[in-house]
């Protein structure tokens, strides 16, 4: 079988994800090509030699730039703070590697749009890893839209909260606008963007109001703003620095088939640590996902005699082709032998190897142009918000 | 249009519900016989006359044996305790009313073989109030299993429980055998039985186990133990006295047509207020309900597309006949503003008037010989928790 | 015990709704002041004698300004469509009655100044019926902040979503601009922008951005557009008439108190019968409430140990005053023996009576100038959406 | 850090689960042993050299009495059919290794009690695969009760229910009772039991009833019947085998402390694919569990002021001790990033880890000792049902 080495540029949160999913991908899936888990970059202080042993990485690397360049490597998967995902992606793309970039795609729209045209010259796959659309619930709702079981999409409803977020926190990367881009906005905004551009197969049109809150102005600083986990506790508050990120924006906006529709990210949504979900109606049903119940999907369906229609509580967990079954999870556990956050990363891994090997993905993925689309919305929101009117999508390119 | 006078015997709880049922049903149904709420009787320390005015009763009496026979009555709706059922239905059959008579049919297996017998010779109208038959949500189960959606029914589980008697409430009648006949067994068994039976349209057959367990042996006396009201608080805890009914009672069970099944009644179940429900599998479907979401129906349909298969939870507010809507609710209000508690019995006011206007109930109304069968199952059950053995329903006649 | 004489201005769906409250109330509440169903108003073709038997009125009337000049009248209920509560409550205020009108407070923003305005000059009590002030849930939810038990309120989300009006349903009242004042924003959205102003005890200051959209454009007209219950089915097609109002309305919004909110009214949000609900996020706790579960409210307290923390599913039935139980409840049902839709109402009857004795009610009831500051909203919503920018409630006045 | 050697014996579902715990449990926990992937055994036919590869296993081997007493090796991981656990744990046991053995921990309790012996003689560590005691709800549950915050036990009711055995699934091992001891009952009633126990800490004492069924009696006969996946689909029908196990068996029981309870372990509970759980009445609080949702426990606190009583839905995913938050999860992903089925096989593998490095498990973890209490009850429910009675336990031995 084909082989392909991968590069992991970056650690922390989303550096143990993806290396659980190069590493579980061929344990559980047949591949179509076979990963091998070449090497990782980390800073110094970041000890890329243990990361490396704990996840099995063959290599460890502190040159990020030798290690995008080199012969070896055939896929470059950027894991960073947003800032740096423009600068990896544009050398990878560079050196003619295949680059698998973390959401959001950058931290600006400048640098995303670099990113599309620099994507567009190499002539290579990309992909950005919006994971949750390979939650098979929501790969499902896809499935239903696509198949026109919903009919015409009317309402979008769509809210991604968490609360980790209060005084207690200290400053790190993802307060720093330098660093992050936005806060709740490209961190969460994003996925719920994501998702429902691709449950709905729609682009969104317009945005029809905004508003962008820091609650927190300032936090403590602690003394190791790097690295990607949720530095907790301490923090030395005699040192206070400003949060330059939002905290929550909500917009309303409209999607191109005329449907109507809401978004909220929040770190603050006390009792919400994950809630991260979608409702859509359709004149024919509708459909509704919580992250928090990832194994399942409601499904309305408007067209089945009136005294048995309700929502119907769908355990995504039967293996088989639509309509048979649910997408990935043959290869996981029997029925309602639920599957966890991290399997959305794995079944990503296996469809970008079918797309490396020609194939098709399970359900679409997002390429660099693709994640663009959702970092227009971004910006034309964060635009909505400033200037309290509405904006057409037209006027952020 | 035809009138009917009904004289009611009780008060108390019970009482409440019954006067209610019987001055609602007028304004929200379009009755075929029209109900006149006659007379009330009460012990003279109830105050009847205030029953009366707050009720809308016409007149109200202490001599229940002359309200009964007299002329003027065509209906008598018992609900007084239980060991007094028999006694005031077989005088009301003897002069020839129509009884209806509040669940269960009475305090022991021979009172209730009388009241059959009586009423088989009178020739009259018998009704019991096993009142949960007429929520929306319980007759749409049984339009659903007798329509065939379910199949061959396998599995039956039914739990009635609630949480209300702790240490702190004293005695009152539904703690003394002489009075109420059984505890948690006639008061919540009772339905379940009757539910399942009617749900399914079988009948049980045999009893393959079961547990009766008084936790709570000695209770305060408190000073008015008489009076159909949770007697809350209080208690002279210097005097105690002994509870001589179960707290809670559970049995195993066979149906007719094959099906396992599983009962529960319990009073101290810590959280559960009124969670009387159950869960019935068969080969094609499977449907749930819990009271406490009186208006919800749960319904599993297996002959659906595998991928859209569910729990599908049905507001069951629609008003039309199956399969175009729900049973009752369109004499109620629109699409999702809920029913509760009392409507039950209300509807079941409606279904008496059908049944004595000569037209069929809108689902199956039990009489006192389908009671009695009820009352054959809590016999059975509680024999089998003495003799510790399998019960067959033959041996209870 | 002081009585007053109540006069029905109107039927159709609401008028069944408060009739069942003014008769209810007597029965389960220990009433302050008695209510006498004196008179209800209809015209000759919606045959007032006939509800008044039915419902238990002592008089019918088709002169609705002699009904509410009369000597006899203490107390004047609007059901009318909306257009007409301006002019039914003028005349009734000038004729020194006390007056309840059904919500929304009036059609337009100028009528409903003009009823607060005449209500100041006429020194008689006034009440808009906001009945879900008086679910015992939302209720429990006003108190739970009001103690404090959420902190700071951060975010406020709060939906009305039907789902009846698709192409099937005819032109009626509630489809004409000239009658209606406007579609689900005024039917709905003044529903929770009254709830989260009840429950977080702050105002609304500025709308950050709306949406308004009909769907459906032109409808059938059928034959007896008149009446309050839902036309449903018929409709001669080959005439089609226009649709003046929304079938949606969504808007952003602040509170005074710093909270960021969003909105959103729809009748076609296919599987949401009526469900009209908000969270609340506070600093310290969050509520849930869904009126399709209207018993039930979910409290998230951060405050308990991390362990144990979760939604806490609270079945509001259990009497008593705060902490020790929910409002209202203990005139109804023993625990989880819940309660339905039209309780709401009778409760709200209860808190009039005691108004009007000079008690003070259960939880705080809105007159019209309370109603007022909910119609300013929904008039800055409709103005944000037309002129695609926020609207500062002062430039609403 | 000190290194054991891992063999694992037996392949099928449970080899992948297994396989999966001990690779993943070195990357996300901080092992104080480390487990070494060393050979796995398997029938030539199963091809282990393959699942060797694919798994991570160093060396593949068809001989397992060759492994069990190879030197190199210092645990032995038992994942064959149950008829073959205590012949490979007597081995493993008389060459004095520790043995882990999948649940239920024999096919026979004559068996089992062998194995018992051999692990007391042979003075090593022995473990028993009740998986599920792992997932962070249920071991919370454990810690709620042992914390004393459910007061006393009153009731317990305990189901596991599955739906996969309809018609067409033809004769496996899982069928046989030669091969699997008992159907349902020791697959599925087997956990329910062991969770029970854990979470009271509690025994059985007495069963109060059972019935035991086989509602399809006839299977086709498959090929290739052995191996642990489900076989799906095919038989060739004109070959008919008898199933010679239960379908379902359900059972009423006493605990030593005074509670109540009941069990279901069902293959034709149409609509649960997976439904594992219990729930558990206490005099201050109850809980209840859902393998479907398992990172949720619902914990009802009945000493929080009676307004904000109720049924709290814990997201078991905030890493901490108690009761600062849920076992395991520090070692997973942020809250509400949930984890799946695998999940507990991992969590166990380290707390067999910590036990052999001389620490004490995260919550009890059963030995042999422990397993045979479980099986003592499947022993006494099966007589029980057989000879229509009660059993008591010590009837079984």
């Amino acid at each position: 079988m084909e082989k392909i080495n991968v590069a992991l540029i970056g650690q922390g949160f989303m550096g143990r994800s993806h290396s659980n999913a190069w590493g579980q991908v061929r344990r559980f899936f047949a591949v179509p090509m076979m990963p091998v888990m070449h090497t990782v970059f980390g800073q110094e202080a970041e000890n890329p030699q243990l990361f490396a042993e704990n996840w099995g990485w063959q290599h460890a690397a502190t040159d990020w730039e030798a290690v995008v360049r080199s012969p070896e490597i055939g896929l470059v998967d950027v894991v960073t703070p947003n800032y740096a995902h423009a600068p990896v992606a544009r050398a990878a793309l560079a050196a003619g590697k295949h680059v698998a970039c973390e959401k959001p795609i950058a931290g600006t729209l400048a640098d995303a749009r670099e990113m599309v045209e620099a994507a567009e010259s190499a002539g290579v796959q990309t992909f950005v890893w919006f994971n949750y659309r390979r939650c098979p619930a929501v790969a499902l709702a896809h499935q239903l839209v696509e198949s026109g079981r919903l009919g015409d999409i009317r309402h979008v409803r769509a809210q991604y909260l968490q609360d980790w977020a209060d005084e207690s926190i200290p400053l790190w990367w993802r307060f720093d606008k330098s660093l992050a881009g936005s806060g709740a906005h490209g961190d969460l905004n994003a996925h719920i963007i994501d998702m429902t551009r691709f449950v709905t197969g729609q682009e969104i049109t317009e945005i029809c109001g905004a508003i962008a809150e820091t609650f927190i102005k300032q936090r403590a600083i602690a003394s190791g703003m790097a690295g990607g986990g949720l530095a907790e506790g301490g923090g030395d508050t005699a040192t206070m620095g400003e949060v330059t990120v939002d905290d929550t924006v909500l917009f309303l906006a409209r999607f191109s088939g005329g449907a109507v529709a809401s978004f909220e990210a929040a770190r603050q949504a006390t009792g919400n640590q994950n809630r991260n979900g979608f409702e859509i109606n359709g004149t024919k049903g509708s459909v509704k996902f919580d992250f928090e119940r990832m194994n399942e999907l409601e499904y309305y369906d408007a067209t089945l005699p009136r005294a048995v229609q309700g929502w119907n509580t769908i355990m995504c967990t039967h293996g088989g082709a639509f309509p048979d079954g649910h997408p990935y999870v043959e290869n996981w556990w029997p029925d309602a032998h639920v599957i966890g956050y991290e399997h959305g990363f794995t079944n990503q891994a296996y469809d970008i190897l079918r797309v490396l090997a020609g194939q098709p993905p399970t359900v679409p993925i997002p390429d660099f142009n693709d994640a663009y689309q959702t970092q227009r919305v971004l910006e034309a929101s964060l635009l909505a918000a400033e200037q309290r009117r509405w904006v057409h999508l037209e006027e952020v390119k």
